[in-house]
């Protein structure tokens, strides 16, 4: 029996070209793999078979979920050596216990779905983002997901309690505690959180869930600038009594995006101002959220803090208000090749970070239009930015790739980051393989080799091979 | 220059033999060792020096934090061949970004400091328990210590936004970022998290820090039993609204231990039931806490959920309400040797595993005295026992074991951990050892090998060597 033997029908194998393309690239299309093999496990058990055949024949494995990493880390190497191991036919609930505020999944099920699987059963699963109609737990899990509740909820990291994984040996890692305590020795599901399938094969989660939000509140706001945002979402933790769970700044422009994506998308207040925040809190039982979120806004408009603002009525206002965010992403991509950044910084440092990076990309590319927004409650901004109408496309890149500099060389002085969520895969990996100290870098080549040794898992990502 | 040269005055050694016993021993006094010398070294450059120095001579180093240590880890090896290595000199505050809701603190810091630091700043440190005034924030670090308040906030590991160690090869490890998230590559700083010493020695940590509550409500309630208290729990998560910040069980023995230790504690019901929830909810800013925990309460004693209940007026009823739950621990102590515990299961397993333990404690040794409460939300419960009255001192230890033994047996079917909080050690090194799944034993001892080649850092803690 080997990997290479497309016919292998105990892994449900993909043959047909068409039916193979979805699994040769992500969501945002950037890249283009071509791989030896595409093989759709059903078991854990399936799975550790793989693990063991490609180890025995030293053939690389790159897993997959849901084909919509930003980085390309589950694209196959277009050098075509590697065999794609898509988790999608693990997908069961094994267990949900609303009592414990735990459930325990495969690595295949859908993100949405876990969501209305915990809504069922009067729980909150808090991960979200946009992609979450196709994205998979196993891949959140493998590349520490953030999204839009981070602030209040924590990364995927947070939400963990435990994991089940082959290992680069075949050996079936057993570690799916559902304890939300648990003290004993080195806590090694740390280590595959956010490690991008570089350390073994993710096959189940045991996964932590909150109170069920029974009210939300959503505001859209206008502030005079960044440091606008700052201070108010300063104040909405305290006010808010860290019932806040999202705070979001949005440059105008994004708005016009959105509208462009979207075009009967109103706005949604009287007054343009050059940033906005669209901020929502979350409750359950007793809280009177709405009074809350009244005394808040009556309070900081009245302090002169914010300039307008809006609070959504009800659930369709609120859709709406959240569109103006999450329209704008297609807006962008429907002016063609754009560069995505994902950088972090302090958030005591976000107004000093934009300013230093609109001033750098004036000085250094003028032409560039920036598109900034992101999430002020973990420092993480999206500072995209689309190349002037009328330039050629094949000056894109070269270009995109100077405006990249200007905005990674910002990071340095506030400590930031050059990716805040979407991990390195292979996209980012040497501007990271850049930055990273010789200590660091020991360290994690040193983790690499002990788990993997063959370096058979993801090669390529995280690491030069 | 030697690290045996207790003339070492760079590194300020404690050679005064009453002044050294103080780093001889923990707070508990269960055990106690000797040590080669004593260093209390001033900055982190100091601590890599005794480290390299270390290297090069093959002695093993055990770093010291405030003693207050539940499972013998920072106790110097009764065999008197480890140096201590005591961060108490390197006490300084940082830096504090209450806008970045963050501060960076040094490895001696104290906890009680670091909290009224936050205070001043409006902001607050979260991690409480009892040791405060004593334990050091780099101890708490290397233990991944836990408390009263995790259900809301996270053990350590949820506090640490960045790390500066000390590697075992005296190499400093400049982990130090503030930032909320970061998703480049392996998460190292996890690792140092909860190593118990055995990985390097954390010399000062970026921490977390929230809005400072200004209402605290603090309720006592009789529940009917264990089952009451979990269904309470879940109640009060979803009414409360993750305003909720403690939720501790008490069975009725624990506050009679109480008043031994503290005779002027008066019941604070008049009903006496087999249990008691203690739980506190604390809210910042603009939330009617107060409104908000008496609309939780009079829903709950409506329904019959709690036999009878008290909320404290003021802060010095609350500071009352706790003292049945501190000073039942003094109260333990008095009775001279007993069995501590610090278990945890799933919260939907908890009256299951208690009733469980009873029985099994009834059928194999009924003279125990069981003295039983811990963190509902966690999961986590200190199931403890005291001989009985009149037995020789002599038997108490194989007694103590044996009672050891029926609770550590009844984990196993629940999933549970033989330590939920306060690490291994060497005190817990046997059970540990004994639970270990192979693939764990072997990735663990991987990664120590390679960080510790020598095997110098804290050996005979978590590992045999």
């Amino acid at each position: 029996m080997s990997l290479l033997d497309t016919n292998l029908s105990a892994f449900d194998p993909v043959t047909d070209p068409d039916q193979a393309e979805r699994y040769l690239t992500d969501w945002p299309r950037d890249a283009r793999g071509r791989a030896r093999a595409i093989l759709r496990p059903r078991s854990v058990e399936e799975v550790a078979e793989i693990v063991r055949l490609s180890a025995a024949e030293g053939i690389p494995l790159v897993p997959q979920g849901g084909h919509t990493g930003l980085v390309e880390g589950a694209v196959p190497s277009p050098a075509g050596n590697e065999v794609v191991v898509s988790l999608e036919r693990l997908n069961r609930i094994r267990e949900v216990d609303p009592i414990n505020f735990s459930m325990t999944v495969e690595a295949g099920c859908i993100l949405a779905n876990l969501q209305a699987v915990a809504a069922e059963h009067d729980r909150l699963f808090p991960l979200s983002l946009g992609a979450q109609g196709s994205c998979q737990i196993g891949g959140n899990v493998a590349t520490n997901a953030g999204g839009i509740n981070v602030l209040r909820y924590g990364m995927t990291r947070n939400l963990v309690l435990g994991i089940e994984a082959v290992l680069p040996d075949g050996q079936i890692w057993h570690g799916l505690r559902k304890l939300h305590k648990n003290n004993t020795g080195y806590d090694l599901k740390q280590l595959f959180i956010g490690s991008e399938g570089t350390l073994g094969i993710v096959t189940a989660v045991s996964l932590r869930l909150f109170p069920r939000p029974t009210q939300v509140e959503t505001a859209f706001l206008a502030v005079s600038d960044p440091a606008a945002a700052v201070a108010l979402y300063g104040q909405a933790r305290r006010d808010l009594s860290d019932l806040l769970s999202a705070f979001e700044i949005i440059q105008h422009f994004g708005l016009e995006l959105a509208q462009e994506a979207t075009p009967d998308l109103r706005h949604p207040l009287e007054t343009t101002s050059s940033h906005y925040v669209l901020m929502e809190a979350s409750a359950s039982g007793l809280v009177d959220l709405s009074g809350l979120m009244q005394r808040f806004l009556e309070g900081v408009m009245e302090a002169g803090h914010v300039l307008d603002g809006t609070v959504a009525a009800n659930t369709a206002q609120a859709r709406t208000l959240w569109r103006f965010r999450e329209d704008l992403v297609e807006g962008q991509a429907r002016r063609g090749r754009h560069l995505r950044t994902d950088v972090s910084v302090p958030i005591s440092a976000i107004s000093a970070f934009l300013a230093k990076v609109d001033a750098g990309l004036t000085a250094a590319e003028p032409s560039a239009i920036p598109v900034a927004y992101g999430h002020v409650g973990d420092g993480n901004l999206h500072y995209n930015v689309l190349p002037p109408p009328g330039m050629a496309e094949a000056d894109k890149p070269a270009f995109l790739k100077r405006c990249e500099t200007v905005i990674y060389g910002a990071l340095a002085e506030f400590g930031g980051s050059i990716s805040a969520e979407h991990g390195i895969g292979r996209a980012k990996l040497g501007s990271y393989l850049k930055g990273l100290a010789p200590a660091e870098k020991a360290l994690s080549e040193g983790i690499k080799r002990q788990f993997d040794p063959q370096g058979l898992m993801s090669p390529g990502r995280l690491f030069e091979r």
